[in-house]
């Protein structure tokens, strides 16, 4: 219950309060909660009551909030939950509510390293016999570890970035030779992202049961994927250019504390994992994603089932003593589920671009110049119902490159 | 010739002028150009002349420097040679000298995103033959393209920087199930590393040509490696944990400007590559590494023949429309040369660990806690000379994980 008008159906209900940051006009960028339609406009409301640290919400990144760790957020959470809530902060708090439609909203997060794990069987499975139709699908070391590589931090960019299509090498599976040129199968991957706020020891891993003490929180994340470009180049070293121009993130970041509502056991791993694996109470989300290509919903990929939980991916990610820091992102990789209409990838919709979609009249494989591409996502409360617990939306257009030499 | 006295053998000659951070005491952190065994102390210089930019020099990283561009940085070399050739520049600078042991030195850049390639033929066919002893030792993209993938910026640690050895899953050949515990096969990379100072825009490439408007200068990079956790974990997305751990560069940035006497003309390729890889004046430098362990030579690879130039890994690494920003590392893969005694790595040394190397009067193969390993590379001029033209050293020691379990 607030005493802010929530639109019936918004995202951004009472108990969820993500942190964003947004431009106003010529003012400095700076931090933002989103409820209903409205951001609030932090570092004011702080101000005014004279709260310490208030100059963390005037920045333009939300690092130096993250960087805080865990004691700090929650004091911060139950301190907005009281200003949306109890109507006595009405006064102070309504002047520095500004409309949504009147902000623009650029990267949450200054990226320190991006990790992008592979963690969905479905969607491991299915590439696994798109790229390598003659073997087992699966790789021997799948099950016994969170297979995950390093991304490029750089190119990450706010939802709404134009996307330019890529150029690159690729090989026609016929051609003797590569030739250069812009991307003919360019996807999408359909991924949530974890925000790690407080930094770990280089040396000493995070064990599965720290996972809360370093994560912040959830993006959307789409990794815009070239899959010419990566199936003639990720042999031996991994994917590189197919996947480096460019990654998009959702505006809001979702905390933990917001989505406990939402948490699920990890469904049972079998063969058993490593003990710097396993946990008592390892879980998932109950988070179903929306695809929507120029507006029409093509994909529902779930992501409750996914089979790496995130804690096992933060301790996988330090198991050898690597350290994290503010502002790493690390994400699950493309989610899938096991109906056809729960994939999270054109290459797994279209097969490989065999089976075009049929979308609004239009036959589609890859996408095209001018394609809109938006995911949305939800999570579910344990009464099965939204709960006002979205996790907005990440959105983008492609653009034609300038390029074909 | 410079009015500071240089001892005989110094890699910083008064043509080198590489600049690092230095720490003196408690004084906080700033930037110094190396000469001979000292440091100048270059923001207080820079002060006394009253420069534009002077306070570049008194922060704790390179980054804000190699943002200004070639123009400054040709100017500021220009400056430096003035500093040190002229002897009316004597008691402006003399009272900013400083030991070298007198000074700590800290990481010179503040590393944004951080690419490794892969880029020496014999190392490339020598890990083939290692890691896939049944295939062709170089894949079919290898001689197409330059072959890379990004690696983990914030685990880049200054020299002289402890390596905590790491645990991880790896999988003996003859065993069923993976085990956890404190890698075997702890191994080093030698490589030289090419520091970004201009940064370029998201979905324009950097052509070949551009190289020397971007690119600020090298550094030494060894990439520890861990083999065993490497060899399981890298299909299909390439390594992950066998890197992350650490990687060690070396203090001072060597210019390009003061690398240019030591420029060779790239070796030919043979196929030719694509346009977007062409060039007519493209170049390598004619260094050479030596690794020491304990203090004992054991190889010596040689940076020159490499078969992709550093022009050519920038232009591939932004083919894409990726971007790169100022801090940027982009390190060239391990060198290797023909000869056994010039291998950059202890896999290729006592190929994988059958043929021990005789180090001192005892066998070694992998690296064991305690072991001290040191790289230090010397440019040669066009005379063949080294003439001062020295990048310094990398080194770290080993020291036992904490955890086996």
């Amino acid at each position: 219950m607030s005493w802010i008008d929530i639109p019936d159906g918004s995202p951004f209900g009472p108990e969820n309060l993500p942190l964003g940051v947004f431009r106003h006009g010529d003012e400095e960028p700076r931090v933002g909660a989103a409820i209903g339609d409205q951001v609030i406009d932090l570092a004011p409301v702080a101000s005014a009551q004279m709260l310490d640290g208030a100059q963390l919400f005037a920045q333009p990144s939300l690092n130096a909030f993250l960087a805080l760790g865990r004691p700090a957020w929650r004091a911060t959470r139950n301190w907005l939950l009281d200003l949306v809530s109890n109507s006595a902060e009405r006064d102070t708090v309504e002047p520095h509510l500004i409309p949504q439609s009147a902000v623009g909203m650029q990267l949450p997060v200054e990226v320190a390293d991006y990790v992008d794990f592979y963690a969905s069987e479905q969607h491991a499975t299915n590439l696994g016999r798109l790229f390598r139709p003659d073997s087992e699908p699966l790789l021997p070391n799948w099950k016994h570890l969170p297979v995950g590589y390093h991304g490029r931090a750089g190119t990450i960019v706010a939802s709404g970035t134009d996307i330019v299509r890529p150029s690159g090498q690729r090989k026609a599976s016929d051609a003797t030779v590569p030739t250069y040129g812009r991307s003919q199968r360019l996807d999408i991957e359909v991924e949530l992202g974890y925000v790690v706020g407080t930094p770990s020891t280089l040396g000493k891993p995070v064990s599965v049961e720290d996972f809360e003490e370093h994560v912040y929180g959830v993006v959307l994340v789409n990794d815009w994927s070239a899959r010419d470009l990566q199936a003639w180049e990720y042999v031996p070293l991994g994917p590189f250019l197919g996947k480096s121009f460019a990654t998009s993130i959702s505006p809001w970041v979702v905390s933990l504390d917001a989505l406990a509502a939402s948490a699920v056991p990890l469904p049972a791993q079998d063969p058993p994992v490593l003990p710097y694996l396993a946990g008592k109470n390892l879980v998932n989300y109950d988070i179903t994603f929306e695809v929507y290509l120029n507006g029409h919903l093509v994909s529902s990929p779930p992501y409750r089932d996914l089979y790496w939980s995130p804690a096992q991916m933060l301790a996988h990610l330090t198991a050898n003593g690597a350290s994290v820091r503010t502002g790493d992102l690390y994400a699950s990789g493309t989610v899938s589920g096991p109906e056809k209409n729960q994939r999270g990838s054109f290459i797994e919709l279209t097969w490989g671009g065999r089976e075009p979609l049929l979308v609004n009249g239009k036959h589609h494989t890859f996408l095209e110049d001018g394609d809109e591409l938006t995911i949305s996502a939800w999570a579910r409360g344990s009464d099965g119902s939204r709960l006002g617990l979205g996790l907005g939306e990440v959105t983008g257009r492609i653009t034609p490159g300038s390029r074909d030499k």
